[in-house]
């Protein structure tokens, strides 16, 4: 989605990567593999917080990228003044064309551990180039969406405002940590820039600062009220809440009324939220303001949010900063890229990369992804990860298994089954328009809506079923086998 | 520092700004006090991590956004498209002219809580205004500089290279915290955008994707050392360590031998630090490569360092990734941006912002530091926060006490009085020239030196001394005094 006003944001991000993104590349090229078509996947291995689901984000900036990718005269000499690249390989890169094929699972949609959210098919070395910028944008985002989702389901029809620009890690972390907040259901932004970026709502009144201009808190909260007399929100912190904020506001609120405004409400920035904010509700509906709205914003997450609403604490509105725009209590979304298959003569051969560790074990092979819905109730009971060229017959009956406990079987007749993931680049032309961001938001919505409560519970929720097909998982054992027995003899 | 490579990062970040500071600009210009003289602190509460310093950081790209400041046509379309701005205001924006002063503590410099790292002189509306930016820009890149410098201590001599860009929270997240990481120590980064802008080194040599593009391990560590052969870096865990990586690795550093070159060196990048090191130091001494270099590189901070060094891991390099660029142990640098003062008739009058949190009251008034060094050993005594006229007499005694617990005084005589901020800009006019990121690195490790060891110690240390001059003590508790007075009787 392009904005309708220049923003001055068109970075080259192509010099992103990992340095050894191209030293691999100058080796591909070196030792004539770089054309060797390869597979390579992008996915998660755990939900942050103990959460049940993700929200998918990122994609559109990925595109951005993606067909901004050149190499300049400038990058070239960089590298060349590095001493490390062949001045063949710095050719490549001088006339370099983007040409893989990408699918992405569109934003919005809840994911889950192991399941590829983006494939990348092209040439080694290319494939190889992106592996920082897929991961960066897609981690990023998906961290922050999913952060707001649950934040905002915690305050369910209360609105939820992104405020957290200032304490964000760099520019991008509050441009674009906006964004994904919007996506996640955040209701508008506090950040200018990303407000006129992405087209989405944007929000805020007054600071402390304002109060502390002023020789006194009622001289500036008439001062406010003279400028926005219909839009008249005040800060009632700077001082004292109850001793001051609050009898100072409905003095100048009743004095807007005499003039034929109505009052919009307060905002309250530090102290206890629950023995405050019924204080000042009361006060204001004996005052004869029941509409005035109560705003909070003091170090909220979905923790406080959700103890302070089961306390009785009378909110309208939560304006969310830095434990939102940095997803303070997890902070790091471990999305990898990795590469699954390579192509031979035509043929896709699967490629595992095995760990001690079982869960960092790779799922091998071009695979796509279906979401399979029951039929009725139109919720989400499992996604099936495919072979690319496997296809469901929803007529006939589907044996999902367990893909560690195989004993674990489950047979399915009445459902649906959707394809998860859109193409997004077909021979390094983009063939996918993005929604805008409100959509995402929307869409979003309705498609968390589709997964079961269990699933979406805040604590020990069911963990979806992420499913392997029986091609996929036979191609994945028969790999662990053979390394096995290669090794055991060692 | 200007990068000696075109980059094409140079964005607008004029609307990174909190949507507040522009309905606050709008009704300071409404009310006539736009032009109104103020003064702003940035400072920070709490060191993260319970350590004992941190390391400023981020001054060159507050520069950058000052000297960038304006706005666009499509910039004051899109306000005036939110229908919360006079047509006055929008011809303020339209016409802006920054003209504030303004204040910074060089970058490398170890800072501590409640004193000024950046203080800003202008008209309300422009310093409320920066608000955000200010914030940003120093609160990331100082945490990042902090997690660095703690990581880099706890490795002594083995070189820290910055691995995180993938996880990173956004592109700047990435690209400021790649700058940052080696500002706190780290030798080298893998992002090859942040080497390119800021002149630092980068590194990086294979991922496991390029074992498995081949049919076996060792024909991979082959084609690697063809390409690289004086620069042979292998990565060995990507089937088994031991049994396959290991003796793959030894088997072409032979090769390489035979043919007049010498190997790096080898990579692990997950199981068992300590174990797997002392296995493979031994093997490759024995196998006569004792001068090949072992790095590492699996999910690492300050605490696994220190933890497996301290269990004799064989270790000459760090790769460090997430826990570095994210600081996940506390990813929130909590940087405030408070109003301190204004000007009346010439005159500069404190300002106080007071809370129930007693370390959230500010300290009013315009202010200078001092940095107290004991004359011999050239070490840090206490930072001293003066009112800006204040200047202190070297060849006399100087008395300094402890703003809460005023008894606790100290009578310095052998002392020096360092002035610790810069002006960096003069009526809206740059006047500071940025050092380059290396030189703030070399000049970040000499600071932290003339720091005592209790200071810099891991945990518990000692609480540095930041201490107010008398005449800024009394202005601020003539204040506290005057609103405690005001509310006693509510």
């Amino acid at each position: 989605m392009e904005s309708r006003f220049d923003v001055r944001n068109d970075r080259d991000l192509t010099m992103l990567v990992d340095f050894y993104e191209l030293t691999m590349g100058n080796s591909y090229l070196e030792e004539g593999v770089g054309d060797q078509i390869v597979y390579f996947d992008m996915y998660f291995r755990r939900v942050p917080d103990g959460g049940g689901y993700c929200i998918m984000a990122g994609v559109d900036q990925l595109i951005e990228y993606l067909e901004d990718l050149r190499f300049t005269e400038d990058d070239v000499n960089y590298l060349r003044s590095t001493g490390q690249f062949s001045e063949k390989f710095l050719d490549y890169l001088a006339h370099f064309k983007f040409s893989c094929d990408v699918w992405a699972i569109p934003e919005g949609y809840p994911v889950f551990p192991n399941e590829p959210l983006v494939t990348v098919r092209g040439p080694a070395i290319q494939a190889q180039l992106l592996e920082t910028m897929v991961l960066v944008t897609i981690n990023h985002q998906t961290l922050i969406a999913t952060k707001a989702s649950r934040i905002c389901r915690v305050a369910g029809n209360r609105s939820v405002m992104e405020f957290g620009s200032r304490r964000a890690q760099g520019y991008d972390g509050a441009i674009y940590g906006a964004r994904a907040a919007v996506i996640g259901g955040c209701s508008a932004t506090a950040n200018t820039l990303a407000g006129m970026m992405f087209d989405i709502p944007v929000s805020g009144t007054m600071a402390h600062s304002w109060v502390q201009l002023y020789d006194s808190e009622l001289e500036a909260f008439r001062a406010w009220s003279r400028a926005y007399p219909d839009q008249c929100l005040v800060l009632i912190d700077t001082y004292n809440v109850l001793k001051s904020g609050l009898p100072n506001a409905i003095k100048v609120f009743k004095e807007l009324r005499d003039k034929g405004h109505e009052p919009l409400g307060i905002r309250i920035d530090s102290g206890d939220i629950t023995y405050l904010t019924k204080k000042v509700r009361k006060a204001l509906d004996e005052a004869g303001f029941p509409k005035a709205i109560i705003v909070i914003s003091n170090s909220l997450d979905e923790h406080i949010i959700k103890d302070v609403l089961a306390e009785g604490a009378q909110i309208n509105s939560f304006g969310v900063g830095e434990r939102l725009i940095t997803a303070r209590s997890e902070p790091v979304f471990g999305g990898v890229y990795k590469l699954v298959a390579i192509e031979k003569e035509g043929n896709v051969i699967p490629r595992i990369k095995i760990s001690e560790n079982e869960e960092k074990i790779t799922n091998p092979g071009f695979k796509k992804i279906y979401r399979i819905y029951e039929k009725g109730a139109d919720k989400a009971i499992a996604d099936l990860i495919c072979d690319s060229e496997e296809v469901i017959d929803e007529s006939k009956p589907l044996t999902i298994f367990d893909p560690v406990y195989t004993w674990k079987k489950k047979t399915l007749k009445n459902y649906k089954a959707e394809l998860l993931r859109k193409q997004i680049f077909k021979t390094g032309e983009l063939c996918y328009e993005s929604p805008s961001v409100v959509e995402i938001r929307n869409f979003a919505k309705a498609q968390v809506e589709r997964q079961w409560a269990e699933v979406l519970r805040f604590e020990n929720p069911h963990n979806y079923y992420v499913d392997l097909s029986p091609k996929v998982w036979n191609a994945k054992f028969e790999l662990l086998n053979k390394y096995s027995e290669e090794f055991s003899g060692k």
